[in-house]
């Protein structure tokens, strides 16, 4: 893939306006709604388990966070997680904190286990700590893994038997053959809560308009990483970062995109 | 009603300043709550059963929003909402995404059923669903009704016995039988996530203080869109919009709404 | 203590980076987790029975909110703040509309009864309540207390035998003998949503990383008013303050706080 597909992609999305369905954290959510809105997809945010099947029904992508899981919010995303499945609309897992309690690594790998997980995109010891290769989490931020990031990322996806991708300074997209990294992206980005909620929920939006997994991931992660290089040119500390992010994200040109997406395939 | 009304009420709001009571969404709540404070009202979002009919009995308004419902919530809503009924005090009802899911359209009918409304605002879809005319709603955005939106306004209110306000580019506020248009707004408006449920909780903060429901709705609708136009000159994109929109708000002036609220009684 | 040792905090908490675990509101909680990652420290928001204790066994301190509570949640909150003490991991308590309702105040009674709270933060009313001195509170607002409110916030360090912060335009800090008055702040920061919330997180910060409850709770209070002083320069409104807020807390100096902290120990 070239730059070319990324801002094609970005094009398609804003063209189809996908419906992105969210069950998701009460931290972030907010802000996950208005990504979603910015790159000129429609959120939409519901989680009881009367009524999941028939939001998902009408969905381009269902994204699950376990920011702040419960029990009864685990049983609602694998009832719309098996809908979505049997409708072929793919998956979007952020396993926020896996690592950091036994229940978010326990409820991460029962998700795995009962559905099909088209993207599972994680910090690197949260990848770490799913692959069972070794990862450290500290709250919710990584503190590292053991071995090469890239191998445990492949491993992950043999797993899996979809698309990781673990984010970082560099993101690292692979479907367990291919791999490609993404290199753009801002300090700042990691001193604003929710960052890694919203570029889930992004690749949800170009997941639902794209037939290929893995380069819907990368358009995803490129785009909101060049937004964040944008927003980071004249921030003044993370608030006016943020309004800048989601400004430069909805203001982004595929001209930009073709001219500043940073990818390596490896 | 004239413009110096909407004037007259924005000050009394500010005096007054009414405490308005909200079980609402997880989405959109902080925006809600200081929206709120913006107009020059205090917020106060408790949906504990335990607690609702006491801070009801304290509260000018309240403000029910189905964003994130669950059977709990609706609950709530019941207990809160026959309190409400019972002081006289008037209740907001923003049906979110009615229509799109079984489960939302029939919590609002039951909602109805069971309460008194004052204001039933939602956008063209939901009323268009909640009137049983047919209307089309895709997550929580509206995507059409059929026959005249003014008809189905007048006879949604028919239907509750309240006010309805049918949100969109030109807003409809009517009792059933007098309809007026709000015209202020801003295209922005519609990029960003919430405004919907803050419009509901301004209308809360108007229906607080004066002895009209109609004219409250007008007068948070005018207020709350004149805001936006005034935040459309120099916002770069749907986050500084945002920024702009509430300071454009707790700055708007008496004599600002004079000259420029766009009301037409039809 | 003297304004260096506010800058001293300051820089430990940027060098410890201490976890701040949060059991709180869905209103505010956004602002609470960003305001923590702009001091320096690392939010983590986790509510589920099943892991607050091993949430609490990695934290530097342990944040208890009741804006939004429910049975649940305080059931959460007995088992984190039970395995907080059992680690001496020092506790906030945030009282958030005690006295605005029966549910409310029997919570934050029962929550001081079995638990040792190291910081109790409220406003004048909710420690007037607190303290059965009288007080009143209106939704989450402060309508006054009964008494001189340095009287009052002694009597209640006394009774809780820990900390407590009575925020205010001048904000007491007392264990019940020394008291002492932080003076820094803006009228914005009245307007705004969260701002007490976002004190509490902050005190949580500070907690974590000094040996002195009281010292630590200085100077949280005294950052965060002399960044609200920073902000309230040039912002045009609610928003723009936030803004400015949070950007001013992220790069205020250890310099800037020795030369313009505002505290007086009676």
């Amino acid at each position: 893939m070239n730059n070319q597909t990324i801002a094609d992609l970005l094009v398609l999305v804003r063209q189809k306006r996908p419906l992105v369905h969210h069950i998701t954290n009460y931290v972030t959510v907010n802000d996950c709604a208005n990504i979603t809105l910015c790159i000129g997809a429609a959120p939409v945010m519901a989680e009881a388990p009367d009524e999941v099947e028939e939001i998902v029904a009408v969905a381009g992508a269902l994204v699950l966070n376990i920011g702040t899981l419960s029990s009864d919010l685990i049983e609602s995303m694998l009832i719309a997680g098996k809908a979505a499945n049997s409708c072929n609309i793919p998956i979007i897992l952020d396993p926020v904190g896996a690592g950091a309690t036994t229940l978010r690594t326990r409820s991460v790998k029962h998700l795995i286990d009962e559905l099909d997980i088209s993207v599972l995109k994680g910090n690197a010891g949260e990848i770490g700590v799913i692959t069972g290769t070794g990862g450290c989490v500290r709250g919710v931020d990584s503190a590292g893994l053991t071995g090469d990031p890239v191998m445990v990322a492949r491993a992950c996806a043999d797993m899996t038997g979809g698309v990781v991708v673990m984010s970082g300074p560099t993101d690292i997209i692979t479907d367990g053959k291919c791999v490609i990294l993404v290199k753009n992206g801002h300090d700042m980005m990691g001193r604003l809560s929710g960052t890694g909620c919203m570029a889930s929920s992004l690749i949800g939006a170009f997941a639902a308009v794209s037939n290929s997994i893995p380069e819907a991931s990368v358009a995803a992660l490129a785009t909101f990483g060049r937004a964040g290089e944008l927003a980071g040119c004249d921030a003044k500390g993370p608030y006016s970062f943020r309004t800048a992010l989601f400004d430069s994200l909805y203001g982004l040109t595929p001209e930009d995109i073709v001219m500043h997406a940073q990818i390596e395939t490896l």
